[in-house]
């Protein structure tokens, strides 16, 4: 490939011609091919993006123009064009991110982000610059389902206040928001594809207007008396016109040429501009194009040849909870599906299959998959909301006002929980315990494996008074722990060995009740002896553990969230509450943003991992025996 | 007035002439200025909708069709039709709510809610009733402020997709998105309502066309060419029937035949509609009607005949807010301000009259200020985001991901933290200090006084590479609280009498300082010593509090916030991280729903008083001492 490696920045690009330019698109498909079939990432959407990235690269000056992408998950190509080309450790520990990275590059400012955001922080920085007396561009490309989002919304208003502003955004319309439930938009992006002769039409219209004053001329003051110009009644592309926003396309977005051109129309423009490009995901891999599902818009290891995985997962948990609803589907007609754009992902699609009528498709916009389930409950039905742990914090606020507080029956299925990994910081789940936890009446619900996941939903829809939550990791799921006995709601997972009262009172949750069964083991290896309860339901705490805690001598919390608010400090509320004050430590992921790298790594660099955790209670343990120095009630502060 | 005494219900409108009900108007506007300038509501935006809500229950069959109102705030001309005529206590406990509320009527249905979650609801119940076979009517009546609420975007996107089901979108088109800086929408409203004539002009571009069959048929076919029929280029409500709604209007909402022949017509069509009703906030009100400051959205109790208040407030904390921050503008050209369509209420009049061109006013919009700050962060300007504290809860998502994820320098002020009480649930500001507590690198400032506001304020516009809160509570701020000594950065605003070690720490949070130290008065009064500490700031917890806590037998701490998650609970794992293991009890409110009441009154029902607190402080320690039976290391569990 010399031409792509011949490229070592953005201003490398300007001396190319178009023949080298597709020459170059063809290199860096061809590198994005072999390189993310080897590491997995976001092939299809890198794919989709190649010319659109040439193209922004030529007319505008990153960095001092300002190039933004939302997700960033796109961002491959752009990372090609400024000079990082080693994609052999893509999203491990070290290499490069998945996203941009300001650590990476200049060239990158908005790094891991949720979907939609990037129409505000163009505005925020088109502001800025205004105040700071700057006339540089803000580029932001946004995907056409992300424009589904109310932030996207919220942002257009904003820009369309300003008309001096210059401001380009770049909608990738990849038609991945045209699913048949997702309307308004959906439709008027269709109808604006269809147009492609609008220029020429456009002159038509003036040429006919002209050569008829008679009737051209009362019919223009007519439609101008009616605060509408020439411009406005013959534009097919009403509604961001009429927002105020000059509109310009619609574009081949695989035509490098074509898009320049309408890029630097866009930018001599000098205010609020959209570019209308359209774009095929996968593009020029044969496999990705022909793909119906968007298996390919992230993908693990797979044999580019062939488009399969490399690696045959295992049982997920995904597939669980997607059998699963199936049968409830069966079984109840009052269940209904919720999902934001993700039916695939989230594991919908054998429900949809059987239910198409029962599902909806909000569009990436949480915020209304949570109030609209307010209202579906509201009317009688229950609908289960499927949707990625982190992406839930974007309904927070629907979550606790419209669902919590009317006492509606909806269950939230929250999958991506816990530590992801390789998707970094935005992708880890460790929120959703923390920040659900303060929602009044709401229960959550964390499965330790695949049995719990399907009897935990069922207890879940089962509720029609109150939200519900049921959250599990990514992957595939572990092997089932069986309980060994029940205290109150609490299924015991190991009882201590030997007659008198055990040292330690392991409370585990969810998918890490294998880890928690080898810290007993390692306990036990160290004469401590321990009983390793799993609570099922982590909120509410359940009413018989500080009794159950209250016969032991240490209190041990492990989770995979966040540990400020989570699980573990409730149970610690929980014991102070109830009078019981005994020495309590929760394990949990250190509250902070976690650089991509495998699950694996990440929970060893945190320090939650079996032999971690054992020894730090081994610990305790001694001190409170008085063997070692250290801490007695009012003791020693430092650790 | 006898004729709104005759009205038991929606049905008994019926009846009424087109006299009747202007007089039934009049009656009910005389109501609310009588009855509300005694109580306090919200005066302005009930005297808008008088029409409107009586034409609502003359063409619609509530309950049977859904009638919905965003925010809720506009709906006590409802109650007055809905059996709910007995004013005396709005608001307080006991008396009516100022929101609706399914516990007084069937006629109820979204009770206290955030702003534009109205098309959320009513998109849900429609999915609702279609799934179940009704064909009843949905009816949401919405601010054209809230319009510009993403969430109102992702609502909208979704009802347009279903042609069938019968939704009416009722805009009650105050004016109130027209702040200059709002644009997008605004405008496009601003000019749908100078277009009064559209139907008249249809009629006149219909016959112009038809006159001229040889231009006017190309013409047409042009247009039919480009997928765009006759009625879409001359119709001026190109946004909405570009997304697929029908739009009516606009419609003089102060007139009930014109707003019932439109609801009529919206109602036979089926599908969805907007029905858009200009309408003025405070009609009729001649003080109202003159202000321009917005004052009588909700008021205290008003002299009726003045409009002004019977009881001047002393110093409140939003003016302190106010104040230091026109001082900061005048030494920080950096310093910028945001507002979610609050201006006023927030404080920021004072800052926006000297540098109007550093106020950004971005709509009822949440999510986007915080994004957009992030944006003019990274720009190199320091956003202040002045904002309702329960409000923040939209913007959780951006905080995390956008704000903190990015490390922009970007201060939040959060007005209304605590209990507010007489606004109810969803107007507590009673969540922030859990969930903000889980976002990496944020820092949190409770100022206690109005010292603390100002100097915790230019600590907090001091850091660059990180955000920042400052929250503090509703009304009038109490008189200063003086430090009698600092341990760390934590001020020590009572050190103990007496000189052997205190039995106890209290943890005092932001404005409960007063009641801290009236508590350590009555625990000395129990021959308990006490220290009092401040740490204002609250996140990340103090390092030197774990060592100050050693030195104390029992460690209690005080906040106006959710218990789950807040600041005791982070204090108690800070205390666990740092091995000091000894009793904790965290004060604070109950993580439940409030019901309306007085700030006073809800805070003694939830036992948050100096009393209620020292009490159960000598009770532990009495238990401690070992003079009372009860918990020891590992006792009992019942309290």
């Amino acid at each position: 490939m010399p031409l792509l490696t011949r490229i070592k920045g953005p201003r490398d690009l300007d001396r190319l011609t178009q023949e080298q330019l597709v020459e170059l698109s063809a290199d860096i498909r061809t590198f994005l091919v072999e390189e993310v079939s080897k590491t997995g990432g976001h092939l299809g959407p890198n794919l989709g993006v190649v010319e659109l990235t040439i193209a922004l690269h030529r007319v505008f000056e990153s960095p001092r123009d300002t190039i933004l992408f939302d997700t960033g998950h796109q961002s491959y190509v752009h990372k090609l064009l400024t000079g990082r080309q080693d994609f052999s450790r893509l999203k491990r520990a070290g290499g490069l991110s998945g996203y941009p990275s300001r650590a990476e590059s200049e060239h990158d400012v908005i790094e891991n982000s949720h979907a939609s955001t990037v129409l505000g922080w163009a505005d925020g920085i088109a502001k800025g610059n205004e105040r700071l007396g700057r006339r540089d561009h803000v580029v932001a490309v946004i995907g056409d389902g992300a424009l589904t989002g109310g932030m996207a919304w919220e942002a257009l208003n904003n820009i369309a206040a300003a008309k001096n502003r210059p401001l380009v955004i770049v909608v990738n319309d990849n038609e991945w928001s045209y699913s048949p439930t997702i309307g308004g938009l959906a439709d008027h992006l269709a109808t604006l594809r269809t147009t492609d002769g609008y220029e020429q039409f456009l002159a038509r219209a003036k040429e006919l207007l002209e050569r008829t004053p008679v009737i051209g001329r009362p019919l223009y003051e007519t439609l101008h008396g009616a605060k509408k110009g020439l411009k406005d009644f013959i534009a097919p592309q009403g509604m961001f016109e009429d927002l105020g926003l000059k509109y310009v396309g619609p574009i081949d977005g695989h035509d490098v040429a074509a898009v320049e051109s309408a890029l630097q129309r866009a930018k001599r423009f000098g205010g609020p501009v959209i570019v209308h490009c359209l774009t095929e995901k996968g593009r020029g891999y044969t496999h990705a194009e022909q793909d119906e599902t968007d298996r390919f818009h992230g993908i693990g290891p797979i044999h580019p040849d062939t488009g399969l995985p490399v690696a045959e997962a295992g049982l997920d948990w995904t597939s669980v909870f997607g059998e699963e609803m199936v049968k409830l589907g069966r079984e109840r007609e009052d269940i209904v599906a919720i999902t934001a754009a993700m039916l695939h992902p989230v594991g919908l699609t054998g429900f949809a299959k059987e239910f198409p009528e029962r599902v909806y498709d909000v569009g990436i916009a949480e915020q209304h998959a949570a109030t609209s389930a307010a209202g579906l409950a509201t009317a009688g039905l229950h609908p289960v909301v499927a949707v990625y742990a982190t992406f839930l914090n974007r309904a927070f606020d629907q979550v606790l006002m419209d669902v919590a507080l009317h006492r509606c029956g909806v269950t939230f299925v929250l999958d991506r929980a816990g530590v992801t990994g390789s998707d970094g910081p935005s992708h880890n789940g460790m929120w959703d315990m923390s920040i659900l936890q303060v929602v009044p009446g709401l229960r959550i619900a964390a499965p330790r494996d695949a049995d719990q996941v399907r009897s935990q939903l069922r207890e879940a829809v089962a509720v029609h008074d109150a939200p519900t939550v049921v959250r599990y990791s990514k992957g595939a799921v572990g092997p089932a722990v069986t309980a060994v006995g029940t205290v109150g709601g609490m299924d015991v997972l190991r009882a201590p060995t030997g007659g008198t009262d055990p040292d330690v009172l392991v409370v585990s949750v969810g998918a890490l009740a294998p880890m928690c069964l080898e810290i007993a083991e390692l306990l036990d290896a160290q004469g401590i002896s321990s009983t390793v309860v799993d609570p099922r339901w982590v909120k509410p705490v359940d009413p018989a553990l500080p009794g159950l805690a209250a016969r032991h001598r240490v209190v041990v919390t492990v989770e995979d969230n966040g540990r400020t608010g989570g699980v573990g400090s409730c149970v610690a509320q929980a014991l102070r509450d109830a009078d019981v004050d005994m020495p309590v430590r929760d394990f949990g992921i250190p509250q902070e943003f976690l650089e991509h790298a495998s699950r694996k790594e990440v929970m060893a660099s945190v320090g939650l991992t079996a032999p971690d955790i054992a020894r730090r209670v081994t610990g305790l343990v001694a001190r409170l025996d008085g063997r070692v120095e250290g801490v007695t009630t009012a003791g020693a502060v430092q650790d």
